[in-house]
């Protein structure tokens, strides 16, 4: 028996309920998953300013569930943050020994596993160049290149969907031609529910960071490979912390 | 109900139960792991030119479970290539729209997820350069060193076996020490079954490659994520093969 | 007439005098120096948890000065980081135009001008991944190492002090003989006041970072030299925050 | 005298006289080449899976050459392997101390000494991200592009020749002015007869890997340079190999 | 009281005084800047040719400057070699201990501060490759390309001066366009002169090479940061000089 | 019939008639040798000053060459420029349209054929940044280390010759235990004389660059694959030189 965090480090509670079904729909019969945002923070991360935020209620949700493993029946085996910013993931692997994973770093090892190149299509220009950087720091610069749809995250659900649906597989199709790309990687948790239907229309794999991340984990897992605490993800050295953080201060 | 294939690429039908033990230990309920060796080729894998005869045996495999599913009740799902040194994984994955992963690969990508920095440990050091590339072609140079004990594979069984494990240690303690390494990757398949004890006496996250590639492969079967063939990967073109190797013409 | 804002993302209030009077020695006669600390959050920043806290903490005393620029008298033209992790920079170049720089990064960028290798010499091993992550994405890779000292930060002050010199100092001498370096990074900003007895003993370059981002903060700054807001530094777009950082929501 | 072995590593023989007459037109007077092919495999090579098997048909003849230098009246003083893939060129470095080379490797080290930047134009699509492999093997990525000219390799022959090459040279005219390409590297052995033509007609220097692997091979070889025996290349250590591989064991 | 020399390599007088009338605008109050170019070489500086002369005659202003320090009232605090090629710039190092920068390195530093991507526009073709080894050497390849307007440096001056800013806008309006860019460095430093206006026009920053450096060099000749003489800036050792070059003979 | 010039940039006939004397020794039996050094500048290049210096001597040699081919008999078809630190070869390049090679561009493009890790052992450590950068910039960064012996160049002659030699050994030694190298380069033209006992002293390939430079420019040369005027290399354009350097003012 196996418990799955699966946090989404927005407030977007429709988002939460979204990754936690494909998740739970995903996952072995004994893993039983939970799908959890923070209390505080923003509605949706964009860029590099949400992310500051929404980090912190990311490490909120870790610290209390390693606080009360208790009361969950299991402590938590290992945590996917649903978010492919992969926002916090390095301070949350220091809160603990269970592997965290973000769904950028899930998709990208999963992709090169299947194409020799391949695309990351998502939806702002303004997300390219983050993208790049963790497109770096995962060792896939030479492989990857990162694309962008034209089209606001919102506008894949209500009553722009099967116009953002046909910008993105325009742009796919464009990568396909002109980049070389063998696979295509959704840009964007929000694109879960989509993966396969492109997947049908391209002929060509298309990854969803959401899928990815949770399998990933649940494998670490399964084998007992854990967050190493003897270098860089070594829990916080006891000290005080002020103000509205306070409670958030790393004990001995 | 899914079919994992786990091809020890030597002829080695001891190695070949060994991997494909550890195999069937943790896989999820519904996983059946099928473990094979070829026909032909040699004993062991030591450097490129054993590589190259291994890898038409591992090609020979692939083939025959390729062209009679139905012989297996269902066809195969993943492809495991039970190697380090990653033989023919990328010719086979234009023999299938199977998953196919090698150890080197797996361990890899696991190890980068739980440390920041990490060694591989390998036998012998002519291994140190062939892995040295594996280690730039999946992205991790600027994380990952490599060294060798300076034993031989064979003697992690039998009567050395302790003098082997001493050595494989001590040079674990170096990495942590001298390298920074936060995790150690087990260098060679034939380590499978050392793992659990190095990791507890250790303290850091050791990582084995056919536990890490199982279960990857495990992963991307069940999500159906499968080898594009819209590249490098695509399936050969028709054309005619002379003298001993006839029977391998790819058909249209 | 000019003001520099040197925030220091802690709550340390005796540091944050100290980098003050630093910047306040350096700075050109027309130039102000700002020295602040936020008002919540940890008491030093060691590693990448408390990062994730200061980077909050430092986003609260950017957002305040640019909110009432009339109170200042000047609005501020840069910003200084005072922290060698460099922690939160991305996030501050979205709240501001004025330019914004930590000290890792500009220690680097001058470090290059005056020698074609050098080393970083931080306090603890913990640091050594996470400066080596930014000697990679301040593109110095090739000319830059990274070495732990083996002592606490606080060791630089109080009864201690002549200990942690004496390590600092020998594992310096040990990089330019064994490195090649010809210059010495000082990897932590309470080494401030030490760069230049060091300087004067080693007898080659001693880069003090808080030194390096004040001046070039302020060359920038009189350059009219701003934060581009066409990409990844935009500003964030509109949207609600909840809980305790409501205060902080983007507005449009 | 010295004698240099050219071999194709695919089966036909029209291929393997067009190679050899090539490498004949430029040795040195007194070099002898010898131009083979193997007795059984594939009949040309396109992509991973002919690769596989072509390598073992080229250890094969180099095997034999090396058995008996006595027949051939001089031994062998270099290896060229007559294929742009590079195929099993590592592997067969192992099965002797004379200098081998591949024509891509060749091509890619000539034309780094005429221009600063440089294109490989290879037919189809699907070569691309194998060379682009190769291309960061030999440490030219960043002054080496690939391109595809959209043609069979085939097509190079008989009533399509005409089409094929006004292709051909469409897509070096715009690596010329799209790319900076300074030079024009042919990406298959089987132009080796229309480079002269090619870079008459383009004004820029156009490599073709047949005459640069047997001009450095040919040097190498008078020089005395041999490949080393220390490391990756070592020979291959003496091991029972099965079935229809059981000559091909390494002896002692 | 600081004194900053400014040396135009090439003999264009016109251009040392617009270079240095530029410095005299950005240096702090008591910075004194003396603008210079050698008696002897090119005209202008365009390719590799003309650098070498370029260079000797850059060091020969720097050896009178180093040699009569009382006959300039004060000793030269810093070089800035006004040319976007960085012509000279390692070999001067060696002859001063002062800090010394050249164009497109103080520009490409203060890029990175500003902008996650930027792009250099430089007037011809035939610099772009040159140009992209600096970008690498300064290690900002991921995130810096450099592109041609398509016209001569001199149309910058004189009747084709509004032709040729049209040209050099149309291709920043590209690159922010095309390539994500979201700042533009201008890769010549005689278009010093209409950094601003573009910069207004565009509406993102604009990077002059000539304010950059001054400022740069202004920065650590205050701080007392000056060349390292432990490794590859280390004083040229004592020998004879023949013939023309006598006089530069270094001593002991 | 071709001729071959080797232009040794420092003023020491005895180091040009010992390079020169190399070269004779290894050519093809039609090639001719010319031996040449400038007729002013340093007596040996250690740095970039004296680079600086060379560079323009190299230039003399190569104009005066180019200007006058009828007095030689055959133009020249390929330049060796004998310092491996390879002094002015961009320069040289734009001179002529016969190919330019240096020594260290030879030598690590050989060894990289017969050894997949590799050392350059250089005499002095002041040298070993300089050569890095030469590493990277010919691309073997990831298997070619630097190493320096701690001798002088001129120890190599005369009575320190002995003493020297057992320092290189030493060296070199070590980089085959500690650097896992299975060939070592000799970084100084200066020990061309003594590259064959080393090799049989080691067992390995050792390399030495005029060798490896005079064959490979043989072999270039004979293809008639001339240097590109597309791009960086093409002639310098016409313009006025002033003083000393009148005489070299490029002409239409």
């Amino acid at each position: 028996m196996s418990r799955i965090a699966v946090i989404n480090p927005n407030l977007s509670t429709g988002f939460t309920k979204k990754v936690g079904d494909q998740a739970k729909r995903i996952v072995a019969p004994h893993t039983t998953v939970l799908a959890l945002n923070p209390q505080f923070g923003p509605d949706s991360i964009e860029g590099y300013y949400d992310e500051a935020f929404a980090s912190v209620g990311l490490l909120s949700v870790i610290r209390d569930l390693e606080a009360a493993p208790e009361q969950l029946g299991d402590p938590v085996a290992g945590y996917v943050v649903a978010c492919f910013d992969d926002t916090g993931v390095d301070a949350a692997r220091c809160l603990t020994t269970a592997p965290v994973m973000g769904l950028c770093e899930a998709a990208l090892r999963m992709a090169a596993v299947v194409a020799s190149r391949f695309a990351i299509v998502t939806p702002m220009p303004v997300s390219v160049r983050p993208l790049e950087h963790l497109v770096s720091k995962y060792g896939v610069s030479s492989q990857c290149v990162v694309r962008a749809a034209g089209v606001r995250t919102l506008d894949f659900e209500g009553e722009n969907a099967a116009m953002a649906y046909d910008a993105l597989k325009k742009q796919a199709d464009l990568c396909l031609a002109n980049d070389y790309a063998e696979a295509i990687v959704l840009g964007c948790a929000g694109m879960t529910d989509i993966a396969q239907r492109l997947q049908d229309e391209l002929g060509v794999p298309v990854i969803d960071g959401v899928s990815a991340a949770v399998k990933m984990i649940e494998a670490l897992a399964m084998l007992g490979i854990r967050t190493s605490k003897a270098g860089a993800y070594a829990a916080p050295p006891s000290k005080a912390y002020h103000g509205m953080f306070a409670d958030f201060a790393p004990q001995a």
